[in-house]
């Protein structure tokens, strides 16, 4: 008999993952490479370490252990706010009248409010392993600079964040975050780096953008002795640690005999949904079993479903590797949107070539539909979800609203990354009908097109 | 031999609290009874009836049944948040170098931030049961409106919030998540009631106080058609109904063989901590164990240690019901203090009485003590606490730091009631050395004491 499921599912201390898993070795096409960005050849570790730490090169570059031991002490630290729990939908179930049952596991308990952390706290480990000084990143909606932040902090590390403009101006609070753990926090473009002053000579007035964000992140930590540049999005090795996303879900799913039959999350750079759907992927890639996989992007910034799929730098300042990915053009500069950490130009690579052999399906949703689904979601489950967050819902609400019609039960698991209490802002814009919806033309994409390195 | 202690002690949903705990049923000498506003006499069934539901007024009276049933439909609610975890504070332990053991029990995870919405959901759904439209209430730092909010939005009920004005200017995010749960929010004092009027002709340029939103929020009620009041703290209701935290803790201590030796807790209206230490001090009073116990109160509003013990108004308008408490006087404002929800002129009458009977201890803090305080946990514990909750951390860090001293291996449990999300000002004027610390004179103080009734 199955056990009786209750509305959350925790997991014990001691089924933790104690192994990450490298998604990439299951595949039998091997990823493209990265390329160096000046002499587009193959970047080797001896120049990925230019950027990242050691440990972390070798990461990026391992195309082939399909999984690699986790330290004690990052599973110490994970102990503090992991396992996440998966949580079972009942109420949304019931307000939407679905045979579905709905599935979501959350990643919002902690203080960075997402999944970032996952990846901050191991970053961090292999930096003071190193014996490094310190750290240097971007953020942009700051959920990524308040978790590298949280995991600086732990370590004694030092924590530089060139923060987007518009994030830096509109989310104060956030900052304050970051400051509380100590982080010194720049807005970006800044008058700092080079890159940043020729930005802001060729644009004055900008408010900035991710890409150009993580260029001056970039130069600062070539500039500084013991620093090294991290990254919270888009690398394999984000993704490789986000696997306990993954990870945690399906054994919470399997210990009540209960199997997801679709898989959503949200894609920005593409880490929670690489990190959610790892150990399902490795299932469906060995053919052991099969799912439905869905990436949810913002209708402003389409990069799976109107982008196109070749080399691209990941940064505006072309300082970091290029890496084979769906892509509007590193020149692209998505309009504002509220969902600050999907206003990516560019899809890790792992994603981008799972969605172009037909592994993974993609849609794009509208601002106004998805924060209708937020506010929907937290009147009836309680949680406040971030607007990134809320992109996996509109299509999870969708998909059990289809099973409606049809009368299918099936069994859809989402990514519920975080929490929207720095994003009220835009709640607030929703609730007083001043969100408007954006979907760029043909011809404004093709700018950023345009613009893709010819290789 | 002993289980080994995770970091985080979650319950099983089957292990939910299934009544909640009425401490004052274990009082050998009964609490004094509640007063009515105008004639000061005992308050009936019937007095409390114009104000609050019927079955919240039975249990405000209620002083002889130990354990009261939690409604089926109120647990199903709690699954959503509930159990909170007890987290055993391995990482402070460890930064402080105490032999000491310290748990703190998190109500934070959840939207509204903090503990309120234990009751607010016992409230709600009795107005619901009652075939009400809605209810009112007031809030000052903004959990408890957030809180009533959730729980109305839930059984789809009316909520009408007065939010003092200095709050609703400095934290509009926070009224914002109010509206996404679809409550009324009007700052306060207001133009649409009796006494809001009469407090702006004579004080034009409040900011407002709790006492004075609490008056435009039972006036609200008592001229709509199917209202109630709802009040977040400081009633025996919901004392009654914040039983579940201490129920909660003391099941899982004692699921590890653990005993805690000191009880520590923030105390504005006296709620949480009133919650957290019932069931501990239901043994303490029937000799079954013993523990000492210790609100921390700032020391802008030093309710319980320099107050008077005397009948008092709840309310500065002066139309709820009095109780005798330890009160500043229902005329006391309170200096601008960033826990706004300790900002109460008067102590619970529960918690009063236990204070002054030598039961309980208290302890008041210096503001920027409390933020250092704060700070050192959030970095080393990952959770960024409310301005509120950290006057307990100041103090069970304080008892771990003597247990240095002494060698002593104490286990020391505290409340951690929330999170900081929306206090990143506060926090901002601390980074930047802009906090003072502030503790009224005694001829400051006297001027509220002179204003209490004389009965």
């Amino acid at each position: 008999m199955k056990k009786e499921i209750p509305y959350k599912i925790y997991l014990e201390e001691t089924e933790l993952p104690k192994q990450w898993l490298n998604l990439r070795a299951f595949r039998p096409n091997k990823p493209a490479p990265l390329l160096h960005p000046t002499t587009f050849q193959p970047m080797t570790q001896a120049d990925m370490e230019q950027v990242f730490c050691a440990e972390l090169a070798k990461q990026e570059l391992d195309d082939s252990t399909p999984f690699i031991d986790i330290p004690q002490e990052i599973i110490d630290f994970y102990k503090m706010y992991r396992p996440a729990p998966l949580i079972r939908a009942y109420c949304l179930e019931k307000a939407l009248g679905t045979p579905a049952k709905i599935y979501y596991k959350f990643e919002g308990n902690n203080t960075s409010g997402s999944h970032k952390l996952n990846s901050a706290i191991a970053q961090a480990y292999y930096a003071k392993q190193q014996g490094l000084k310190g750290v240097t990143t971007e953020t942009g909606a700051g959920q990524w600079g308040t978790a590298l932040s949280m995991a600086c902090a732990y370590f004694g590390l030092d924590c530089k964040v060139f923060m987007v403009k518009c994030s830096y101006e509109q989310k104060p609070f956030r900052r304050e975050v970051m400051r509380t753990y100590g982080a010194n926090v720049t807005p970006s473009p800044s008058t700092t780096t080079e890159i940043g002053r020729k930005i802001l000579e060729e644009f004055p007035g900008t408010s900035g953008s991710l890409g150009c964000a993580i260029s001056e992140a970039v130069e600062t930590a070539s500039k500084l002795d013991g620093y090294r540049y991290a990254l919270g999005s888009v690398l394999n090795q984000v993704l490789l640690h986000q696997s306990v996303i993954g990870l945690e879900s399906k054994t919470a799913l399997d210990k009540y005999g209960e199997k997801a039959d679709i898989i959503i999350g949200c894609a920005g750079g593409g880490s929670n949904l690489g990190g959610l759907i790892a150990p399902f992927m490795a299932e469906k890639l060995q053919g052991k079993a099969d799912y439905q996989f869905i990436a949810v992007e913002p209708s402003s910034c389409p990069t799976l479903t109107r982008g196109k799929y070749v080399y691209d730098y990941c940064d505006t300042g072309k300082v970091c590797p290029l890496q084979k990915m769906y892509t509007l053009g590193s020149g692209f500069i998505p309009a504002a949107s509220h969902a600050g950490g999907l206003r990516y130009h560019g899809m890790t690579s792992t994603l981008s070539q799972l969605y172009d052999e037909g592994l993974m399906q993609a849609r794009s949703v509208k601002q106004t539909e998805v924060f209708a689904a937020a506010e929907q979601f937290a009147r009836v489950e309680g949680i406040l979800p971030a607007p990134e967050s809320a992109h996996a819902i509109r299509v999870a609400m969708d998909e059990a609203l289809k099973c409606k019609e049809t009368g299918e039960q099936k069994t859809i698991l989402f990514g519920l990354t975080g929490t929207g209490y720095f994003d009220m802002m835009s709640y607030e814009k929703f609730h007083d009908g001043k969100m408007s919806d954006y979907i760029p033309t043909q011809a404004e994409l093709q700018k950023g097109l345009d613009g893709l390195p010819k290789i």
